[in-house]
């Protein structure tokens, strides 16, 4: 057994205490062993003396390659933004470019303390090989769009998912993993949600969408159906305890209650939601009702960047505006959201410093300006710390960070080549 | 004459253009010489190779020193924490505590690219000391609050905000100026905003107070008085084109008229206002009707940071939502309030890059994952960029912080004495 000591630094243990200790991994089944004092001696020891120990975050909703497109246009209606920039853009993407997009969006999570992630996209087989080159955890899937296709182009939209989910789940050793992932209630027509759903089922595989995050997506389900979006979701088989939504902005008291006894887990995008005028998601009623909340990016075009700590910075404040109650969605909460929640949320077994966890771990330095005094760590990471504060980032008991270099990928070449191939992609969807 | 130039980066101009230039700077006066390329050898040069050139933000709204309590307390309605927390806590702070907090704020503030502030709180020659030693510019002011205090203690106040005002303005070789700052209209009694303004304007002294935060503090003033409470705060000569308010939160129309007939400046703090539940402030609507709008983060404990970076793109994302309309508050709107819009409302004339302003400058290490691809810089700055991409940072003329070192202060020696000082306070306050 090969075994890695993040040595000297204070914990972050799952309750939200933080007490001084030492943590031992197995790197070979890349899970916590013990968290502790006087442990045994490792193979490999990570320095986190004047640190913090935290889990790794977990970023439940993604497109990792629109990196590319981060800053290529903002500021525009959703509708213009779509349709006049992030489409046409969209329609000219090779594999390769999804390739280097994925890769420099892996660079930002391992530079800025995130260890897994959700991700819909197409060209997964690149998000595959990126993310097993990386060290990185994610579950991923080929976004299904049908509505503006013909029934062929609908079919293989369709079959191109399953056929991904069915054939990377396991990959990359057991880090990637996979979900049939229809863009959404009103992009995928029901006839293939119904089927597809069924075949899903059959292998086991879970199911992400993005849902209820605009007016303009919510309402003319309900004028044509009579019934809220998540209630037909429900009635297509949509939402189980395995499936989780990216969104869930505009949601009623009769979906929160659906989204709580079915198990479906949330995933809260503050920065997109905000950046788009989408809305407030109500995510301290959502906890009141129990509903399983995470917290994701979404992608890098409309956040515009892959920075964890900003969503929990974003979520923690937005949330109390939703709520207009300054003690709503609190430091703990939304740090416990963007660790557990989302991990929860993914089905992965991490988000959590202790014993038989996944050893997907960040190490914060607090010697900074901006996190002094400590009267309160928790209160830091939600609102203070960034993702430049990250001194280590270790994913399944691997070191892909140290001392802020990252050892599993060659950060000037994949910066050079994401410049290369964004200035190409502007000049060609020009 | 000696001279600075800032050599080999790109450029942002005032019009939110970017070129490939150089800056030259009089270090003796602290003012820019030109912009452009084979300009004079200098004395003293800092490399901005691959890095952005950009006026140094400006924090129009602070209370530094409150550093010294950030996450002291967190996720409280706003009544109990101001109560039970800040107030308690700041009852115990000492001159001493003010200086060593104010340090830590101009320390966190140098290495965040901020360059210039206003600041509001009490002890104020101490926070005049910390200023002059770390070499930031800044308008500063002691907090006027009358409502709870009798009347000897109330005359005590207001002649100490009017004597600092006086005796400050043009410290630190003009670094320093002052500004008269009553707290708000509901805790500064009505006779003494009206003789201290008349005693103000005298002495050419701009005003500076908190108004509209939160409807707990506008209604009182629209019950009582039957008017809108700028209507009240224009009746007793509080809105020139020199004085500027924080917040601005809860304004009609007929306010917003006041503040562009009278050009009175509003500081907007997107921070706080989320994180108190304050509401959203309509910064669209304010920069339509013409009025000059800065940015703040307000104190610490109300945010927890003070990197203007987490402020320009908080700033965009609320005024979003705040509008509905994802088109709203633009990048460049943004960056353009936290320097220009800002300096503008605090009277410097710093905020640009161009010939004849202030030298206060920033200068930003573009070779970063989060800031690739290079679509566009100005969306980078609003959306992507943090505090810690700060490579420089020039206050007239005077280089504070070459290569992440900053050379006016002790760094460890500042960090050490704040935890020092912070967990006596607590101790104290307990
Ligand atoms: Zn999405
Ligand atoms: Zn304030």
């Amino acid at each position: 057994m090969s075994t890695l000591l993040i040595a000297d630094g204070q914990v972050l243990l799952p309750e939200m205490e933080v007490v001084e200790a030492d943590v031992l991994v197995d790197a070979d089944e890349g899970t916590i062993l013990a968290v502790g004092s006087d442990l045994a001696t490792a193979d490999e020891t990570l320095d986190a003396s004047g640190g913090l120990v935290m889990p790794g975050l977990v970023n439940a909703h993604c497109h990792v390659a629109m990196t590319l497109l981060r800053g290529y246009a903002d500021d525009k209606e959703l509708d213009a933004w779509l349709q006049e920039d992030i489409w046409p853009a969209e329609a000219e993407l090779t594999s390769e470019d999804v390739h280097v997009g994925a890769e420099l969006g892996l660079l930002e999570m391992i530079k800025s303390g995130t260890t897994a992630f959700a991700d819909m996209y197409f060209e997964v087989p690149e998000i595959v090989d990126a993310v097993d080159d990386a060290g990185l955890r994610a579950r991923v899937g080929h976004g299904v769009v049908t509505v503006v296709k013909d029934d062929e182009g609908a079919r293989a939209d369709v079959d191109e998912s399953l056929s991904v989910a069915r054939e990377y789940d396991g990959a990359a050793d057991g880090r990637i993993r996979t979900a049939y992932m229809p863009h959404s209630l009103t992009t995928v027509g029901e006839e293939y949600l119904r089927e597809s759903v069924a075949e899903a089922r059959e292998d086991g595989i879970p199911i992400h969408f993005h849902a209820n995050e605009t007016t303009d997506e919510v309402d003319p389900i309900v004028d044509e159906r009579g019934e809220r979006p998540l209630e037909y979701a429900d009635e297509l088989g949509l939402l189980t305890s395995s499936d989780f939504v990216a969104h869930g902005v505009h949601v009623d008291e009769t979906e929160i209650d659906l989204l709580a006894s079915r198990g479906t887990g949330v995933v809260h995008c503050p920065a997109s939601n905000m950046k788009l005028a989408s809305g407030m998601a109500p995510v301290q009623r959502l906890l009141d009702a129990g509903v399983t909340v995470g917290i994701g990016t979404d992608g890098a075009a409309s956040n515009n960047d892959l920075d964890m700590f900003d969503e929990l910075r974003d979520a923690a404040m937005l949330g109390k505006l939703a709520a207009d109650d300054a003690s709503a969605v609190s430091a703990e909460t939304v740090v416990e959201l963007a660790t557990k929640g989302s991990a929860d949320a993914l089905g992965f077994e991490s988000g959590v410093v202790e014993p038989g966890a996944n050893a997907d771990l960040a190490v914060l330095d607090l010697d900074a300006p901006h996190l002094t005094p400590p009267h309160d760590l928790v209160s830091h990471l939600a609102y203070a710390a960034r993702g430049s504060d990250v001194r280590h980032t270790v994913c399944d008991g691997q070191v892909l960070m140290r001392d802020r270099e990252v050892l599993t990928m060659d950060e000037s070449a994949v910066l050079e080549r994401a410049r290369q191939y964004a200035a190409d992609l502007a000049e060609r969807a020009a």
